[in-house]
């Protein structure tokens, strides 16, 4: 098979009616594409219910681009960012502020366990030269589900900004902005929207947006500009990635018709419990207990087995049609699988049935970690 | 016509093969997306001779963000960088440097003027403080040729960095490391190559690159960071734009199977001189003397004739099927007509009908401008 399912947390697998959208060129200034644009701008921020109070402001690169550019324009430069960390992506904010100079710290917890909101409610209280708050919805690492409207909740009661990475899981786990305030939200066009990769977007509170002039460490990730571009002409500042934003009008039409949010987010629920029930059965268990789990992605401890060798079991999955995931974890030997994209029963059984096979072959008795795991 | 012909500076018309190979979804881990990335990064520097001295990274996002991110990397915080200014690109790499935060000037001269050499000799033997100097190849905004030779001699001889904004020119017009020296040139998938829009790349000298390490000012910019993330694994530090480079890969084929650098050029030049041929025969003046014009965007100034309105000239040709571009420039009146792109001797010929007809309908006699132009 030349095409593998993809069984990660992005690229992932796409509708063929949304590649489909791909087959013609559009010129940047086009009144049609134009459309595009403006549409895409006025259905993001409603799948948030934050149409009205906040603007969607889309920007060129990976999801990364999007949560850089966010920081970097809504941060003030004599502002200070606080990071909740339970894994690489709030890491990772660390580092964007980090290298663009601005002062941050963290929060930092275990990989397999939530952020808390109690400890980000002592910390705001003990530091009030903390501005700004980053969470991550859902964090890939591990397939953690953090608790967002708890922190929400804090924040706002401390009067700062929140800004929410919910790149793996917007588009598929609610997020209300009438019952988590957050000043923004980023994610992208490429995972459980299911378009394809190469732009991201912020959703963000209209007046913080305004209040942003100049904030901006780059002219590339500058959203402040960005949006003022949109709100002039809706076009571009800057050569649009054509073909992308195409794709992902379609993909939002096919979320829109899967019954947006709540049907997308059953379908994955779907999945992963369909993904989890059979591996069980074959001994695998998953790092994260199931309250704490997203459907998203989902860890599972490497098996003790001594005839199993993860790089062979990926590789025959992969001749088997189906790209899983390595682990990113510290605090434990694990690999991942996801259960988002365009998947449903047919795929995961058959995911299911690869991996049985390919457990078969390798001589592998049982999926069990060891008893320490 | 739903899909126009797209006679602008990009997004252009690709090719059906080019769009195709778009219809399916890469594991950015996959080994065969990965022999892509490989062989992207190795393909490229050849078209400008520069294999084995420089080295390729590609960045996600527009090709604003490839000069913004070689800027960025290659700057140090203590450097000086003197722009070359004679268009819309060159005020934005003044700007770009600026947002940084970083030290930068610019010589001028008239959008109809090419950039000189002489002055950026005196320039540079004046303030040694001066340690990149960045021009652009083709200037868009009015489709003029700089003397990029001449200006790498002069910045050599000085012992600076020369940057190349090759935006508009790369894959069509020659530019040959043995000759003309440069420390980095940056271009996209989306111009002469014909790839679709979605990443741009920088072609670097492997020593510069070297030194670069902690110089960028953003994290996803950071082009040190990206190549010494591809020279480990062959992928990218952050989701890639899978189905953009599997197209740049086709792209890059049918560039070869064209004849490469010489064969696209050749065809841009056929193009563009059966587009002004035809438009002098209309009585349309180009902005530029023949010698400064590359054969890649023409500028036209605007007909004196009073029954002449853009807005209207253009819409009418888009319903024929053609996308022309309005004009940027500030010294005159204009409005621009690409020849780059997936098109020949017929979609000229095609386009050139069109206008006629359009300023017959239109009741215009003659495309002249006023003798004052």
């Amino acid at each position: 098979m030349s095409e593998p399912i993809l069984l990660t947390p992005g690229p992932l697998t796409t509708s063929a009616s949304v590649k489909q959208a791909m087959l013609r060129d559009w010129g940047s200034r086009d009144t049609a594409f134009i459309a595009m644009n403006k549409a895409l701008r006025q259905r993001l921020p409603v799948l948030a219910n934050a149409q009205g109070t906040h603007v969607c402001v889309p920007v060129q690169g990976s999801g990364t681009f999007a949560v850089e550019a966010t920081i970097g324009t809504l941060l003030p430069k004599a502002g200070k960012l606080l990071v909740l960390v339970n894994g690489a992506y709030g890491t990772r904010m660390v580092k964007i502020a980090s290298v663009m100079g601005r002062t941050v710290e963290a929060i930092e917890w275990p990989e397999d366990k939530p952020v808390e909101a109690h400890a980000v409610d002592r910390r705001l209280a003990e530091d009030t030269s903390i501005t700004h708050v980053a969470v991550v919805h859902c964090e890939t690492t591990s397939g953690i589900l953090n608790p967002i409207e708890a922190v929400a909740q804090v924040v706002a009661h401390h009067k700062r900004h929140l800004l929410i990475d919910a790149m793996s899981a917007f588009g598929a786990l609610p997020l209300d902005a009438r019952h988590v305030p957050f000043t923004a939200l980023m994610a992208s066009s490429n995972k459980c929207l299911e378009g394809v990769p190469g732009m991201g977007f912020a959703i963000i509170r209209k007046d913080a947006l305004e209040a942003s002039a100049n904030n901006a460490h780059s002219l590339s990730l500058d959203l402040y500009a960005q949006w003022k571009g949109f709100e002039a002409n809706d076009q571009w500042r800057f050569t649009p990635p054509t073909h992308v934003i195409a794709a992902f009008v379609q993909a939002l039409d096919e979320h829109e018709a899967e019954g947006g949010v709540a049907g997308r987010g059953a379908r994955y629920a779907a999945n992963h419990r369909m993904l989890v029930k059979g591996m069980e059965e074959m001994g695998f268990r998953c790092l994260l207990p199931h309250a704490l789990q997203a459907p998203i992605i989902t860890t599972f401890h490497m098996p003790a087995d001594q005839a199993f060798v993860f790089a062979t079991f990926y590789d025959q999955l992969r001749d088997k049609g189906f790209a899983i995931y390595p682990g990113k974890l510290t605090v434990a030997d694990s690999f991942r699988i996801g259960c988002i994209g365009h998947l449903g029963a047919p795929e995961m059984q058959a995911a299911l049935s690869a991996i049985r096979t390919t457990l078969a072959e390798m001589g592998v008795a049982t999926g069990a970690p060891s008893l320490a795991a």
